[in-house]
């Protein structure tokens, strides 16, 4: 019989995923937390809001119910905005059978907990007794308008249990979809997260049009650090080194559509932060993120100078190009990453 | 009294570092291997082929003459094509100073010997008795139009000899010009040869329309191959993971203007590889250091796939669409750098 997936999420990364999965022949549901949005996307079979343009086959089960998402299924993709995970699946919960995997898209940190997705989700269901249950996260260079186009990508899907990764690398891999297992799924996740608030700061650099130069240089330097707080924290170097570190680094740092680099260009333009969330359209997960990431590196006793310029930059008023001056004029040293 | 530079070259980078170093009151000199370009560029102040647009100060000295190149000089700068460094350091042996340091600027591996720029040096220098001196690179993130406009950048100052590197350091040195030191000579400078080999590999997909996740996916794999690489040679992996490994990567494979990428694009265009190297002004390094890679990684035992792919495209008649579907098609496995 044909595998069952729910997807637990809206938006774009949500419906490529539901896109990718109906077309290898699974059987897919789409959970949408708002019902009324949930109901025009039954009627127009498009989600016009996170992915205009492509059409939902009927194959596709779209569903605001917490009693349905769940019936018969295989396993679940959690692909809802980080700040938005607790409360989905505190919705979800009592429904939730005891056991089904789950496998988080969201690439951010809590605020306040400092939890990561998969972290949140346990959280969630500890006190209910239903955090048995295997946990994975999938991450890489994944700007979903090119993945609805079918053009060629790759990603990590990490867990824990070895054979839900590979069963994830299976149920996804197509000929232009290439799926790499990972065992560090502390590492993906924290990779994930943490090159958004990178992201942001590359796009400062866009909206200052200080160049290529100085934002390849970013790159580099902010990979460092959030490698350096990767290792504090438990996961692999080679993480931040592979496709869910330095290449998802790479597309949301260069890419001219992403969220988070254009919020960062719109403020290194000198707008306010509030003018410029309002204007865009979705979460821009990497700006509380990066207060999260400031706290983990002080936790962590890690020097993360880009995140501490860019959290002053956020939200203390820093003029962006004070920011990138106070990081370019630290005293001279010897290159390192640790 | 003010240090005194000759630089040996008269392409872009040598005319961006003359502007540099003349600019922090340093006493530069320009030696050019073709005498009659040295005389045009004497009389018009201006590297019109390869910099045009920007002034040179009166106080930038030309010449195309080997004694005049090395009177009083304090160290030299070696700035010209790889594959050009045996002919131009063979003309300058015989008046180069016993012991006067030499810090390379060039981006590539001799085809046939496998040698790196400052081997090459070497291995020039070695018959003549003169082969005892320090030597360097300098090598990172640095397209040469945006050092012309003094926007942020920085780069690696590698050499065996610390106080060689911290002389490069803080002559260089500038508030929008941030130089690192580095002690892996090797590493630095393998990175800045192998990353155009990457990058002719970028532009390929960008010529293909494959999108940015492909890009980014082929950049993390890319410095994963060149990491393996330099390891087997005894480079250090964090060197490659540093600005002048993944950050020149990134610029060199994201740069609009980058002779190597667009290189690239144009033979994912279907264009053949002599139309599209006459085409393009200067040269392209990455093409014949792409065979010298291929070399080396049969000689360390090294899986290349990348390379190997784009050694196909260039030189035996592969269609890029046909070499990227190789790489995407590779059996499903784990993710691993080493």
């Amino acid at each position: 019989m044909s595998k069952k997936i729910t997807i637990i999420g809206d938006g774009a990364m949500a419906t490529v995923s539901a896109l990718l999965l109906e077309n290898k022949g699974y059987s897919v549901t789409i959970w949408g937390a708002f019902a009324d949005y949930t109901a025009e996307m039954i009627q127009t079979r498009e989600n016009s809001r996170y992915l205009p343009g492509y059409k939902l086959p009927d194959a596709i089960k779209l569903t605001s119910e917490s009693d349905r998402a769940f019936r018969d299924v295989d396993f679940v993709i959690n692909a809802v905005p980080t700040q938005y995970v607790r409360t989905v699946w505190s919705r979800l919960a009592d429904a939730l059978p005891a056991g089904l995997p789950i496998a988080s898209l969201s690439k951010g940190i809590e605020t306040d907990t400092l939890l990561r997705p998969t972290q949140i989700i346990t959280d969630v269901l500890s006190p209910l007794g239903k955090q048995e249950r295997s946990l994975a996260c999938i991450s890489g260079p994944s700007v979903a308008d090119e993945l609805a186009k079918c053009l060629p990508a790759t990603v990590c899907a990490a867990s824990d249990d070895a054979d839900f990764a590979k069963e994830l690398q299976e149920t996804f891999n197509t000929h232009w979809f290439r799926v790499y297992t990972n065992s560090d799924l502390l590492g993906v996740e924290l990779a994930g997260a943490t090159k958004n608030v990178i992201a942001l700061a590359a796009g400062m650099l866009d909206g200052l049009q200080a160049g290529i130069n100085a934002k390849s240089a970013l790159l580099s330097r902010g990979l460092a650090e959030i490698t350096r707080l990767g290792l504090a924290m438990g996961a692999s170097q080679e993480t931040f080194f592979g496709i869910s570190g330095v290449g998802d680094l790479a597309t949301t740092c260069f890419s001219p559509t992403g969220r988070n680099r254009t919020c960062g260009e719109q403020l290194g333009r000198g707008r306010k932060l509030d003018d410029v969330l309002d204007a865009i359209p979705g979460i821009v997960e990497g700006v509380p993120t990066t207060k999260s990431v400031l706290q983990l590196s002080e936790k962590f006793k890690i020097e993360m100078p880009i995140t501490e310029a860019l959290n002053m930059v956020l939200f203390q008023g820093l003029d962006p190009l004070e920011g990138i001056s106070k990081l370019m004029s630290r005293g001279l040293k010897a290159e390192q990453i640790r």
